[in-house]
C-alpha cells in the first residue's frame, strides 16, 4: 500500500526505524484496509454506527459477555475516563509511582478528572497487595482523599508482568476493601502474547472492574477503547467521554481499527512480533560486556544501564530515550514492524560504541 | 479505493446518505490516500515528525507568518484547549448561546477548562460589539468571572456567516477591551468557499487571535488544529494540549490529513460542494408550499420549519434532527459526499410527504 | 458590648450605616455573645464537637427530623458544596440567569464544582415549572451536560418570594424530571418572616431536597450551613465540605453562632426587623415623584430605577449600589441594625436630591 | 469573658484539654474582645474595611514595604490560593510526601486548583535543594507537569524547623530554576519564637515569594491569610480568592484577629508558650522509659513512639492521635492554653499506663 519514497508528497523515509517508542511506528496495513473498507456513505455518528457495534461484539468475545467498549482517542484519554468513571469527587487512585497516569500525563487525570494519585514506589513497575496497604486506609477521614480505584498497568511501564494469579490477589484486595480494579491496557496485547493466555485471563477472570485497551501502539493510526466489564461500576460512560473530550464524531474509523485488530489475530501477531524481537534484543545485549539489562524483558521493552557516553553516541545512529538520565539508564522499544535486522544492526552497532 | 458491498469485512451499506450531519460523512478518497503515504518507517511520535513540521509551512500559507498549529483530535478539543490558553484561572468567554461550546459539548468548557461562558441571546447564531457588551463589564469586580475573551463561530452553528468587517469590528471591540478573539471554526472551510475569500481575510486579516481549524468535518477522518495566529496571547500551547488530553501519539497522521486537505485546494472543492448541495436543497424546499427557511442558507446547512407528522414521516426515509422539536425546525446538513441525486430524491420526498 | 468610639483600636465609626447591603452590617451582640460562651477548653476539631452537635438538633427542629446541617464559611462555598453533592460528574444546574450562582461567585460552580449552569432569564427572579422547561431536556444526549437539579433561591436576589406553593410546583416538576431541588436560603429568614411561616413550611414541607442556610447576612460573624433533607439524595458530605475548603477547624465556633440565631427566635427577630425597615423604605420612596420601584418589596431589599445623576449625588451620602447602572437601576438594602431614622434620613436626602 | 460552667447555653466543659490538636483550643480572649471592637456600624464588605486597611500596615511591619495579606477562611484555602497564584494551568508543585496540601486537604489542591503534587519522600519533613531535585526537571517536556513552585512548612508538619539559612538554599536552589517558593506557615509564629527571630528572616529576606499565614491555630477563632511579598509572581489575587470560595463578607472580622494577633505580641506570646509546653512535655516523656521522642522537638509537637495499648489506655484519659498507628507513633500537640499542670498531669499518666 505504501507508495514509492520518491512520491514527492511523502515527506519521510519509510525506511528509517529506531528504538524510541512503539508511538514511532506507523501503522499497519491491515488496519489502513479496514479503514478504506469502512469509508463511503453515511453512518451515524458519536458511536452508533455499524462498526462500533460490530465492535462491541468482537470485545465481548474476548472479555465476556458484560464487556461493553467505549472507543476513545488516546490512552491518556482513555485512562482518565475510566478513572473518572469509578470515583466520587473525593476519590483517590493508588497506583504505582512509576505508572504513565503518575509521570507521563502531564496531570491530566488531577486537573481533568480531579483526581488525587496515592503512589507507591515499587521496584519493577508491580503493585501487590502489600504495597497498596501503603496507601490503603483512612476511608472514614475527611481530610483524607478516599481511595477508591487500583490502577495497575499491564504490561507495566517497566516492561514487567503482572501473573494472572498476581492480578487476581490485587484485585481480591482492592474489593476486600471496596475499591475497584483498572487496568492500563496501553500495551495489553504484549502481555497476553507473552503470558500466552487470552487477555479475559488476566482481566475478567480474576476480577478486573474495567481497563484502558490500547490500539495504538499495537499497529493503529490511533485509537483505544475503555473497557468496561463490571457494569454496576459505572454509569453514563457515554456523557463521561464525552465531556471529557473523548467522543470521536466519525467513531466507525476508530471501532474498525480496533476491529481489524482484534477480530481476528492481528492484534496477537504483532505483539508476539514485538515481544520477538525485543527478546532477541535483550539477547543481543547480553552478549555485550558492560551493559546491563534492568528488568526482567517481559513484553516489548529493554531497559539497560550503559556507560553515558556510550549512550549518547548510540543515540546519534539510532533514536531511543534515556529513562533515568543520570544513572544512564535507557529504555529500547520494539514495535510491530521492528525487523531482525534492526535489532542484530543496534546490537552491532552498541558492541562498536562500547569498544569505542 | 471503496471495496464492493459484498465484503464480509464491511458492515455498512456505502450507498446510504442522509442530512443529518457531516459528520455522518466519510473520508475523502485523498485524505485517507495521503495517511497511506505517511505511513512506514519510523517517525518523531508527538509532533516532531516531518507531516507536522510541513503541516506549519501549510498553515502558515494559509493564516500568516505567524501563525501555528497544534493539532488536536477533535473540536471540543480544540476549542477548549484554545480557550484556555487565552484565558486565566479567573477568566470567561463571551458567546451566543447558541454556540456550540454552550450548547453541545457536555460542559467541556466548565469541567476541563474551568471555564465560565457568559452566553447572549442572538437571532440569527451571531454576535455584534453591542451584543457582547450585554456581558462585557465588570473586569474589576472579582464577584464576575473576567471576560477575558470572545468567541464567535465561522461559519456559526445556524449556518449563517460572518463577514469579514463583521469579524473586524468585533476583534476591535473585543481588543479595546483588553479581550482576545477566538474563532470555532469547526466549518471555517465553508465559510471561506461562500465568502469567496481565503480563510485568512476573515481571520489574521482582521484580528482574530486564535482559531479551531476544522478538518473532520470537511472531509478528514477526525483532526482538527488549534491555530495561534497572536502568538503573544498564548504560552506553551504543548503542555496545554497534552493535559486536556488532545495530544495524538501519532501526529504525523493527523497533521497528513490537513495537510492533505489544505495544501492544495481539496478543502475548497470539498467545501464548495457541500455549500453547493445546501443552495441546491434550499432551492428545491422554497418550491414546497408549507416548509419555511428559517435563516440565510450561507453555507452547508438548511435550517425549516415544517409540520411536526410530517418530519417525523421524512424522518423515516432520511436521516436528520429536530433542531427544536417543539416549534417543528429542522436542521439539513450537506456534506463533501451528498450528491445531486441524493437533493432531489429529498425534496421529492418532502413534496410527497407533505402533499400525504 | 461595644466599646466607645474613642478606644483607639477601634478604626471604625460604629455610627455610620447605610444600604449597601446586609454584609456591610455586623454581628448582633448575642451572636459574640454565644462565641464567648462557647470559648474555652478543648473541644475536639472538624465538627465533632459539642456545639455542632447541639447544632444539628436545632436545625432538626426547623427542617424536620431527617435534616442534618453541615456547617461551611460562606455562600458561594454552602451553594457549591449543595450542588455537588446532587450532581455527577456530567451534571448540570437548571437556575435563574440573575441567582447569585451565576452571576456573583466568579464562576465558582463552574470551576470549583464543574457545573454546568442551564439558566433562564425571568421577569423577577424567579423561576417556574414552564420557565424549568425551557432548559429541562436532552437527560440522554451525551452532547449536553444534563439537568440533575434545579437550583432556587428564597428570598431571590431581586428581594421577591415564592410561595410554598410554588416552591411545591417546582420540586414536583423536577422530581417528576429525576432532578434534585436546592435552595440558595442566603436570606431564607427574610422569606420566612415576611411569608410567616416556619422555614419548613416551604422547603421539607413541599420537597426540597437541600439548602443553603444563611447565618452572615441574618447578623453572624459568618457562617451558613448546607441542610441536607433529602438524605438519599446525598453521600460522604464531609469529604465533599472538606474538598471544596470550607471546613472550619474550630467548628463549634461557627456552629454556637447559628445555634444563636436558630436556637430560639433571634433569626426571626432579625429578619423581621430588616424586612420591616424595607416596608418603611418603600413607603418614604413610593411618596417620592419620579422614583420607580422596580419589583415587589417582600423581604429587605428595594429595587429602584431613579435619575443617574441623583442616584450618584445620593451615593455620596449614604452608600448604596447601582444594579444596572445603564438602567439607573439601584438597590437598597435593609438590615437588622437599620433604623428607622436611618430610614427616615435616607428618605428625605433622597427627596432633597431629587428636588436639585 | 467566659460564663460559668452552669451557664445553660454553655454545652462543654471548659477545663477539660489535650494534646490533639492545637485546633481542639478555643480562641484567646484578646481576639473575641477585638472583634466584638469591630462590631456596630457599617462597613464595606469583602474587603475594602477599615480593619483590612489597617492589617495590610501590620502585615508589611512583618513582611516589609512590598507585603500583601489576603484574609482567607482556614489553611487549605490559604495554601490553594496561593499555590494556584504562582502556577499556570500546566504547573506542579514541589513538596515532601508528609506536606499538608499532600495528605491532610482531601485533594483539594488538585480539585479545586488542579495542580499536581510532585512529592519527595523526607525524614523530618524538611525539603533540601538535593531533594528537590529529584522532581525539579523535566520542564520543556509536555507529558510533565511543569514544575513551577517550591512549597515548604513551617513549622513543618513533623515539629521541626528549617533554619533561615536553608530556607534562602531552597529559595535559591528553587529562583535558579525558575520556580517560586511557597511556605506553609500555619505554625509560623511557632517557628519565628522557636528560632527567635522575626517572621521576615525566614522569609522575605530569604527569598520566599508567598506565604499562608496562620492565624487559628495561634489563638483565631478562623482566619488566615495569604501574604504576597513578591508582587511580581503573581496577578488578580482577589479573584482567585474568590473563585476558590475565600473570600468573607464580613471580612473586618477576619481582619481584626490577625490585627489582634500580629499588631502588638500576642502572636509571639501565644506561640512561645504552646512551644514551652511542648518543651515541658518532651523533657517529662524523655524520662518515662520505654517511650521514644521521634523528631527533634522544636515548635509545638512531640512525636513519640509507645507501645500501642499503652497509647490506647492513655487516648482514654487525655484525647490525642496516632500519626502512623501500625508504627505506635503518636503525636502530641501543645497550645496557646496549654497549662503546666496540663502537662504535668499527661507525663504523669503516661508514667502510669507505662506501668501498667
Amino acid at each position: 500500500m505504501n507508495r514509492p519514497k520518491t512520491d514527492a508528497r511523502r515527506h519521510h523515509d519509510p525506511d528509517v526505524r529506531g528504538f524510541a517508542s512503539d508511538n514511532y511506528a506507523g501503522v499497519h496495513p491491515e488496519v489502513l484496509a479496514a479503514m478504506a473498507l469502512a469509508n463511503g456513505g453515511h453512518q451515524v455518528a458519536y458511536g452508533e454506527d455499524d462498526y462500533t457495534e460490530n465492535l462491541q461484539r468482537v470485545v465481548r468475545g474476548h472479555f465476556g459477555a458484560s464487556a461493553e467498549a467505549f472507543p476513545v482517542f488516546n490512552g491518556t484519554g482513555a485512562n482518565v475516563v475510566a478513572l473518572q468513571a469509578v470515583t466520587d469527587r473525593w476519590g483517590a487512585v493508588i497506583c504505582a509511582e512509576s505508572a504513565h497516569i503518575n509521570v507521563d500525563e502531564c496531570g491530566a487525570p488531577e486537573r481533568v478528572g480531579g483526581l488525587k494519585l496515592l503512589t507507591v514506589p515499587t521496584p519493577d513497575g508491580k503493585l501487590t497487595p502489600e504495597l497498596i496497604d501503603r496507601q490503603a486506609y483512612g476511608w472514614d477521614d475527611e481530610h483524607r482523599a478516599m481511595p477508591q480505584v487500583v490502577s495497575i498497568t499491564q504490561s507495566t511501564e517497566l516492561g514487567t508482568l503482572y501473573t494472572p494469579d498476581e492480578i487476581r490477589a490485587i484485585c481480591e484486595h482492592a474489593h476486600a476493601h471496596g475499591m475497584k480494579v483498572h487496568l492500563d491496557g496501553s500495551r495489553i496485547a504484549n502481555a497476553a502474547a507473552s503470558l500466552d493466555v487470552p487477555m479475559r485471563t488476566f482481566t475478567n477472570a480474576v476480577g478486573v472492574d474495567l481497563l484502558s485497551l490500547g490500539g495504538t501502539k499495537n499497529g493503529a493510526v490511533f485509537g483505544e477503547a475503555v473497557v468496561v466489564i463490571n457494569q454496576d461500576a459505572v454509569r453514563h460512560m457515554k456523557h463521561l467521554r464525552k465531556l471529557s473530550m473523548q467522543l470521536a464524531s466519525k467513531m466507525r474509523f476508530v471501532s474498525v481499527q480496533l476491529e481489524a485488530l482484534l477480530a481476528k489475530d492481528l492484534w496477537l501477531r504483532n505483539a508476539r512480533h514485538s515481544n520477538g524481537m525485543a527478546q532477541r534484543l535483550a539477547e543481543g545485549v547480553r552478549a555485550v560486556h558492560g551493559v546491563e539489562i534492568l528488568h526482567p524483558v517481559q513484553a516489548n521493552a529493554v531497559f539497560a544501564r550503559l556507560p553515558h557516553d556510550v549512550a549518547e553516541r548510540l543515540q546519534k545512529r539510532f533514536r531511543f530515550y534515556f529513562w533515568d538520565e543520570s544513572a544512564g539508564d535507557v529504555r529500547w522499544m520494539c514495535s510491530f514492524d521492528t525487523t531482525e535486522d534492526d535489532v542484530d544492526a543496534f546490537v552491532a552497532a552498541l558492541k562498536e560504541e562500547m569498544a569505542r
